[in-house]
C-alpha cells in the first residue's frame, strides 16, 4: 500500500473553510474556482460545494495512512466530560486480536488501546438534543449543510441553523452518526429536511481480501461525493480492515455487525448467539463504528409470508436471521435483545440503520405482507431506541416498479415516525444486470423526490460480481445525481444554484468552467477531448 | 467499411417469427432460451421479446451492405395499387447528385431511381385507418406488440388486435412511420397504449464524417433495441449517407431535413427559402425517410419570451428559424406552409414530428412561456396535419426537473389532442456532463410512465462530443431501461414477464439465464467473469 497521500481536491477546485460562530471549528468545503464572474450568486467568482473528501481532498495537506487523518472531534468529546478512557477493550475479541502477535503487520500502527465509553448516561447527539443542548456537531452540520448559500443569495436563503439541526435530532427526524470512537469523522446529518445523502459499500470478501484495496476504494469513494461508507466485509482479517478504513475516514462509517458475527462461528447462522454478537457490537463500537445495520424487525411471524415470493430472502443478514430462527423455534435475538442492544448503543452513540431483512428482491416481490409486516416492527423499534436516546434511521427496498414507490416512503413515514428512511435504490426493474446503477438511480431519485434521506448506492456489478475502485466511482457519481435531482425536485433553494452556473457556463461556451462544474470533471475533460483534442476548443 | 455482415443474434437468443392471419407476413421477434423449464410463463422453455434487429439478428441470414436488407413491404404497397412509380426522382437536388460522377464512389449501388408516390390521394396509414382498412403493417404492428404473449399467458393478456390499431392510427393516438420508400422498414407504432419506444440519434457531423461509420451506429443501434433511427448528419454527403442507413435499416428513420436544407445555403440561415426546403423535403421523402421533424410551431411571436431565459434557443433547428424570423421579419415559412408541407408528406406516408424550437436547455428555463406556448401552436399543427391525413407526433423537452415532469405530460395531452409525445430525455439536472445517459433516463422513465410514447435517448457524450459506437449502445440500453420500467409501471401485462423470469432464475443461480435474458448479455457475463471466472460459477 502506498501509505502517504498528497491531497489532491477535484480538478478546477480547491478547499476552503467556513469558522463557527458559537464553537471554533472549521467546516471544510469545496470551493469551484470559475473562470469568470458569471457564476449567478452574488459572490461571482467561486461555487461552494459540499465537500466529503476531507484531508484527502485539500492540496494543503498530506495524509499518512498509517497515523490516520486528523481527529479533529477529539477536543468535543473530551470537554464534553461525560466519556472515560477505558483501561483496555472491553469486547474479548477485540483484546484477543490485538494479543495475537501473528496479526502485527496488518494491524493499523496506532491502534487505540483506550476507547471512550460513556459514563453513566447516553452520550448520543439525540440526547443532547433534547437536553436543549447544540452541540460542536450541530453547527458544524449546520454550516456544512448550507455551504456559504446565506452569504451569496442575500435574503433569498433560509439558512440551517444549529437549533433546527439540535429540533430535528431531537425529534428523530434527522440523526447525526458520529460514534465518539471516530473523532476523526466530520459530522453530517440524515434527515429529510436536509440535502439527500449517499451510501457507497465497500468491504472484502473469501474472494477478495485486501486491506488496502478496501482502504483505497472507502477513500475513492469520497472523493467522488460519498456520505458515509458501510463496510460489509466478509473475508479475512475484517476487524483490522476495519481500524484501517475508520482511521481514514471522514465520513461516517457504517457495518453489518452480523456478517462478522457469523465469521466467528464459521459461516453456521444457527450457532450465532446473543453473547458472540452482544461481543461483536461492543468490539465494532470500540473501533468507532458510526452506525449499525441491525436486522431486529424480523420476526418469526412474517417468516411464512416469504414462502409464495419471487425471491425468497435477499437480504444476508434478514437470511441469517430467519434461518436462526427456524432451526431454534424461536423469536429472533436482536428483537429479543433490542433493549440490550440500544444500550451499548446509547454508550457509544452508534446509530442503528433497522434493516429490511425482508426487502424485496424482485419486482414480483414488492410491497408484500413479509415486507410490510417487517416496516411496522421497524416502527415499534424506532419508539424503543428512541426510548434510549438512540439514534435511528430506516433501511428500505430493494427492488420496486415505479408505480409502487411511493406506497413504501408513505409507509414508512406512517409506521415509523418520520424516522429517516435510507433506501436501497429502489431498482425499477429486473432485466439490467451490468447496469442496476442506472436501474436504482431512477428508482433513487424517485423516492429521494418523496422524501427518503439517503440512498445506498447500487454498482454496475450488482448481482454479477465485486465493485472494483472504477464501480464504486460510477456508483458514487450515479448517486450523486438522484440525490441531487431530488435536490432539486424538493425545493432545496441552493441544490440548482450550481445547474444555473453549469447552463450558464454552456450557454457562454466556457468549457473549462462546465468541466469543473462536473460532478465529475475528469470524465468531462476525458470525453471532450475525446472528439476535439484541440486546446482552442476548450475556449471557444 | 466491411460490406458483408453475418446476421447474429443476441447471445443466447435465436430469430423466431410469427405468421399473420390477415395478410401472409412474418413477424421477427427473438427468442431468448432458457437452460430450464423455468420460464413462469406456460411455454417453459423459451421468453419470446420484442426485436428491433432484422436480419441482423437472424443467424439465417446474411446482409451484403451493398445490397440492403429485404424491401418486405414492396409487395403490400404495390398491391394497394394507390402509388405510382416516378419516371425520375422529383427533387432537383435529387437528380443533380444523381448525376454527379464524381460521387459513384460514395454512391449506394442499387440506389432507386423510381421512387413512389401517391397517385391521386393520401396513402398514409391514418387515411386507410379512417376509411377502416386494416393494412398489413397494422397487422404486423398488432403482433409486433404481443410479443406472443397471447400464447403464453392463457386468458391473461388481452392481445393487440390489427383493428385496435386501426382505431388508434385513425384517432392519432398512434403513429406508425413507414414510407412508402422505405419498404425494407419493419412496422412498428408509437403511442400512449403501445410499448414504449425509443430512438437513437446517429449522423455524421463536419468533424467527423465516413459513411460506413454511420451505417454501422445505425446497426449497432438496432442491435441493442433502438425502435427508431434518427439521421442528423450535417456534414459532407448527407444524401449519400442517408441512402446508405435507409436500405439497411428495418427500422423507421427520421431526419430534421432543415439541417440538410441549411447545408444547401452555405450553412446561413437568412438564406433558406422555402422553395429549397421544399425540394429538401421531396428529396428525402423520395429516398425513404418515414419522419421529419418540423420546427413549425416557433412562432414570430414566441421568440420574444426567449430573452430572459438562461439558455435560450439549444434546438438547433428553433435557432436556425428564430434567426430567419428575425432577420426577415416575417412568419416562420414552415408555418405558413404548412398545408403544402402536409401535401407532401400524404403523398409518401412521411410522419411528422412537430419539433419544440423552443424546448428548455436547462433547468431553469424548463416550463416557461416560449416553450408551453409553442406547444398551443404544435396543437393548431396536429389538427391541420390531421386534416390532410398525415401522422404526428410531439417532440418534447429537453431540461426539466422531476417537480416540474408532470406538467409537461399534462399540457401534452391538453393541447396536442392526444398524439403520441416524444421526449429528448428530460435532464432532471445539469451537473452531469459525462453521465447524461443517466440524468435523462431518470426523466425519461417519468414522462414515460406518465404517458410519453417515444424517449430519444442521450448518450455519455451530451454536451461533450459526439457519440461513438460504444456510447450508442450505452444510450440505447439504459433508454431501454427506462421505457421497460414505464412499460412496468404503466401496468403493461407482459413487460413485467421478463422481470420474472430474472428473478426466478437469479434465486436459482441459474446464470447464463440471467445473462441471456438481460437486455445486454455481453456485459453481463464480462462482468461476471471479471469477478469469477471460472466455468463452474456459472453453472452454481
Amino acid at each position: 500500500m502506498q501509505n502517504i497521500i498528497k491531497g489532491e481536491p477535484l480538478r478546477g477546485s480547491r478547499k476552503t473553510f467556513v469558522e463557527g460562530t458559537l464553537f471554533p471549528i472549521r467546516v471544510g468545503m469545496r470551493e469551484i474556482v470559475l473562470s469568470t464572474g458569471n457564476c449567478p450568486v452574488t459572490n461571482p467568482d467561486t461555487l461552494t460545494v459540499y465537500d466529503t473528501s476531507g484531508q484527502f481532498g485539500d492540496e494543503q495537506e498530506t495524509i499518512d495512512l498509517t497515523n490516520g487523518v486528523n481527529p479533529i472531534r477529539e477536543e468535543w468529546i473530551e470537554s464534553r466530560k461525560d466519556t472515560e478512557k477505558l483501561k483496555e477493550l472491553s469486547s474479548e475479541y477485540g483484546r484477543a486480536r490485538l494479543a495475537d502477535d501473528s496479526l502485527s503487520h496488518l494491524r493499523f500502527s496506532h491502534v487505540n488501546r483506550h476507547p471512550r465509553r460513556a459514563k453513566d448516561k447516553p452520550v448520543t447527539q439525540m440526547w443532547y438534543a433534547r437536553q436543549g443542548i447544540i452541540t460542536p456537531e450541530m453547527e458544524y452540520v449546520a454550516i456544512r449543510e448550507n455551504q456559504r448559500l446565506e452569504e451569496k443569495m442575500n435574503g433569498q436563503f433560509k439558512p440551517v441553523s444549529p437549533e433546527m439541526v439540535r429540533e430535528e435530532v431531537a425529534a428523530g427526524r434527522g440523526i447525526i452518526p458520529a460514534n465518539i470512537n471516530h473523532p476523526e469523522c466530520e459530522p453530517m446529518i440524515i434527515g429529510r429536511k436536509f440535502l439527500v445523502k449517499i451510501n457507497a459499500n465497500i468491504g472484502n470478501s473469501p474472494v477478495t481480501s485486501d486491506i488496502a484495496s478496501e482502504v483505497s476504494k472507502s477513500i475513492h469513494a469520497i472523493r467522488w461525493g460519498a456520505d458515509t461508507v458501510m463496510d460489509l466485509s466478509t473475508g479475512a482479517n475484517i476487524h483490522e480492515t476495519r481500524e484501517w478504513i475508520l482511521r481514514n475516514s471522514p465520513v461516517p462509517i457504517g457495518s453489518v455487525p452480523l456478517y462478522q458475527a457469523l465469521e466467528k462461528v464459521g459461516g453456521k447462522a444457527e450457532d450465532l448467539t446473543w453473547e458472540i454478537y452482544r461481543d461483536t457490537l461492543i468490539e465494532q463500537a470500540e473501533q468507532g463504528v458510526d452506525y449499525f445495520t441491525i436486522h431486529a424487525g424480523l420476526l418469526r411471524e412474517h417468516i411464512p409470508h416469504t414462502v409464495n415470493r419471487m425471491t425468497g430472502i435477499v437480504s444476508r443478514g434478514g437470511s441469517i436471521m430467519a434461518n436462526w430462527c427456524s432451526v431454534h423455534k424461536k423469536e429472533n435475538f436482536l428483537y429479543t435483545h433490542f433493549d440490550d442492544i440500544c444500550d451499548i448503543l446509547a454508550a457509544y452513540d452508534v446509530g442503528v440503520s433497522l434493516g429490511d431483512g425482508l426487502r424485496p428482491g424482485s419486482q414480483f416481490d414488492a410491497n408484500d405482507k413479509a415486507q410490510f409486516g417487517e416496516l411496522v416492527a421497524l416502527g415499534e423499534l424506532t419508539k424503543k431506541a428512541w426510548d434510549k436516546h438512540v439514534q435511528v434511521m430506516i433501511e428500505g427496498p430493494g427492488h420496486v416498479p415505479m408505480h409502487m414507490i411511493a406506497e413504501n416512503m408513505e409507509m414508512e413515514l406512517k409506521h415509523c415516525f418520520d424516522a429517516p428512511f435510507y433506501t436501497l435504490g429502489p431498482l425499477v426493474t429486473d432485466i439490467a444486470p451490468g447496469y442496476d446503477h442506472i436501474t436504482s438511480a431512477i428508482g433513487g431519485a424517485m423516492i429521494a423526490q418523496m422524501g427518503a434521506s439517503m440512498l445506498c448506492y447500487v454498482t454496475p456489478k450488482e448481482h454479477l460480481g465485486l465493485p472494483n475502485r472504477d464501480d464504486v466511482k460510477t456508483g458514487v457519481v450515479t448517486f450523486k445525481i438522484a440525490a441531487h435531482a431530488a435536490d432539486i425536485a424538493k425545493g432545496h433553494p441552493g441544490a440548482i444554484l450550481r445547474d444555473h452556473a453549469m447552463s450558464k457556463a454552456r450557454y457562454e461556451f466556457r468549457w473549462r468552467d462546465q468541466f469543473h462544474l462536473a460532478l465529475d470533471p475528469d470524465t468531462a475533460y476525458d470525453f471532450h477531448d475525446a472528439t476535439l483534442p484541440d486546446e482552442d476548443d476548450k475556449q471557444a
